[in-house]
């Protein structure tokens, strides 16, 4: 095991008709800027009851943060947050405007002229504004953690970002939520879960049998309970257990003390940018392709995942490696989602060197745990997955 | 699942030569009070790295914290808190030096006449005096949580106390220590932690589908460590993960959304009282009878246990859930821990009814996860124990 520190202290409310809480976890005297996505929060009645809980508050409102959020229209809540002299962030949303919503509380408290550094020159976010968050759509744990994704079309670029400054004070987790959720948001947030949870366990034993343990645990209960969830959303157990799942996907604990990867996310992060495919199904478009590329570095762990979350007990090491491979791209299918990238796309020739092209670019010419992966490499995993 | 709400704000530093960075997490101008308990730490080294850590701090010291932290000793401590304007508390020990810190944390801020309120009177503490500690020990998990057990051999009462305002600021595990723990003391901690998984998940099903393989995880994992600990306390790995599993047992997050038995813990308290048994033991000579008496409400927990924990695959629901109950005594034995009450006194006849004499004595009427534990059924299962 490595050595590791580890401290989130983020405030989780979970269960039915939390909502209402957020009146008294707020400061009576904070200035609220509410932010939001699409407006799906106002068909489902999320935005009603968040309304009758700021009863008394001062709030001002921000929609329209898009999937993967958008540099541009971010700087224009920006505006309004020095405008209105807002003081406490509410994110009401999925990952994205979580994501969103963790840019505008580092950027709030900015000293540089340009924000836009903190992405690309990777400024860590020591004290960001405080923010807090409800969560209308399990899958990317950014209810529970610092760290936060950001897009800036105009460039194509998807970058990274994050800080200790950076954990929401409190999350709101109602899985009640789950039953108004679009099968393929659904689908995406259990794909987009379980490859975080094989991004930080599918790399080499490192004797950390917790950690080890835990990763599986998540695994398992993604397996077990996503048949339920698809079938009927409005299960509240198996949503409930997948919303916790979720969150603990990526909340810090099962990267403590072993190595990660997150190859697949550094290049499936790409093919958002080139093709707006969302960011769950790149995963799911790489992942049997990365684990092949690298099997001989990652067989010893894919037979562990095998024996453990797909119960095979037959075979040699290679041998249970291999199905664990073919186990993982079966439950993207079972999930609904393809798992090639020329069923998403007629124009994908070339992509593997484009790829290359713009990770070389950005300078990200070492990925996943060894850090032995080169642009060149990353072309050919791309490639082996058209 | 149950709702509920989750916060933990403590840092874990893990891992080998971490101690050095006390330097740099107490702040430079705090006043330091040093405890610790009979002195072991003066032996193994980790007195000396503390030292060396605070040069330049201003320290002061009181050892002699004995194991089931007593109130009259804390009270000493309590006064070189005040007459030295201490603002900051460093544990150096196991889990009876951090629960004593933990009540001389609350003692230092509390506003009332008598200290022994806090305990008595089950005043909850919002805010204590910082403190941090240095694990020595692995065992209770209180160096992650914000609960402590206090003894008064005066009245020969064990009594717990908690808060949010308990939480250590941070916390120091370095799993080297165990190689310098007596062999006694690591069986000790391999039972307490199992145990304290097994309050929190041996009771009836609830839809927690990730806690139940949270918890079966850190019994997996202390299963499969303590024969390589107890055969080579030096093996780092093994140690490494014993540590960690104890804190992950009772650091809050695998009791969250499910109920709760901890009735062993109580009428363990009472024999460690009364008899002076080491607290781990006094678990493992209940959690037999205990399981036993309450079959029908646990059974099903049980069996998934024995498939989960112990493989087995065989029988019926009730026969799996009693092998699960074989497994765990002979788990306790396999540490060289006597399941027996007559293994540890002559004197225990009579022992139920007392027992049962002091929980009425003290309100504690109603025990188990559906509270419906009498004193009368406490006698039973106590002398069910002998």
């Amino acid at each position: 095991m490595n050595n590791f520190e580890f401290k989130n202290p983020t405030k989780i409310i979970f269960g039915k008709d939390q909502i209402i809480k957020i009146a008294t976890e707020i400061p009576k005297d904070a200035k609220i800027l509410l932010l939001y996505g699409g407006g799906s929060i106002k068909k489902n009645g999320i935005y009603d009851q968040v309304k009758t809980a700021l009863n008394g508050f001062s709030v001002e409102e921000f929609g329209g943060i898009p999937a993967n959020p958008e540099y541009e229209v971010l700087m224009q809540a920006l505006t309004v947050i020095k405008e209105k002299k807002i003081t406490f962030l509410l994110a009401v949303g999925g990952g994205s405007v979580i994501d969103g919503t963790k840019f505008l509380s580092s950027a709030a408290l900015f000293e540089g002229d340009n924000p836009w550094d903190i992405l690309d020159k990777k400024i860590a976010t020591l004290q960001g504004m405080p923010f807090a968050t409800v969560l209308t759509l399990p899958a990317t744990g950014s209810e529970m953690n610092s760290g936060a994704v950001i897009t800036r079309t105009e460039t194509k670029q998807k970058l990274t970002m994050g800080g200790p400054g950076l954990f929401p004070v409190f999350s709101i987790l109602d899985p009640s939520v789950v039953s108004s959720i679009p099968q393929r948001q659904i689908a995406n947030g259990l794909a987009d879960a379980f490859t975080h949870v094989l991004e930080q366990y599918m790399t080499y034993p490192i004797g950390a049998l917790l950690q080890d343990r835990f990763a599986e645990s998540i695994l398992q209960t993604l397996k077990e309970v996503a048949p339920m969830i698809l079938k009927d959303p409005s299960d509240y157990k198996a949503a409930a257990n997948f919303m916790w799942s979720c969150t603990m996907a990526l909340n810090g604990l099962i990267q403590k003390g072993v190595p990660g990867d997150w190859a697949i996310h550094m290049m499936g992060h790409e093919l958002t940018a080139l093709f707006g495919i969302d960011h769950a199904r790149t995963l799911a478009i790489l992942a049997e392709s990365h684990y092949t590329y690298n099997f001989d570095s990652k067989k010893e762990k894919l037979a562990q995942y095998a024996e453990r979350v797909w119960d095979i007990t037959e075979g040699s090491l290679e041998e249970k490696a291999k199905v664990g491979i073919q186990k993982t791209t079966a439950f993207f299918h079972s999930l609904g989602i393809k798992t090639k990238l020329s069923e998403y796309t007629t124009d994908y020739e070339g992509t593997g060197a484009e790829v290359a092209r713009r990770l070389e670019e950005r300078g990200m010419t070492a990925l996943g745990e060894h850090q032995s992966l080169t642009p060149s490499d990353a072309a050919k995993i791309v490639d082996m997955s058209y």
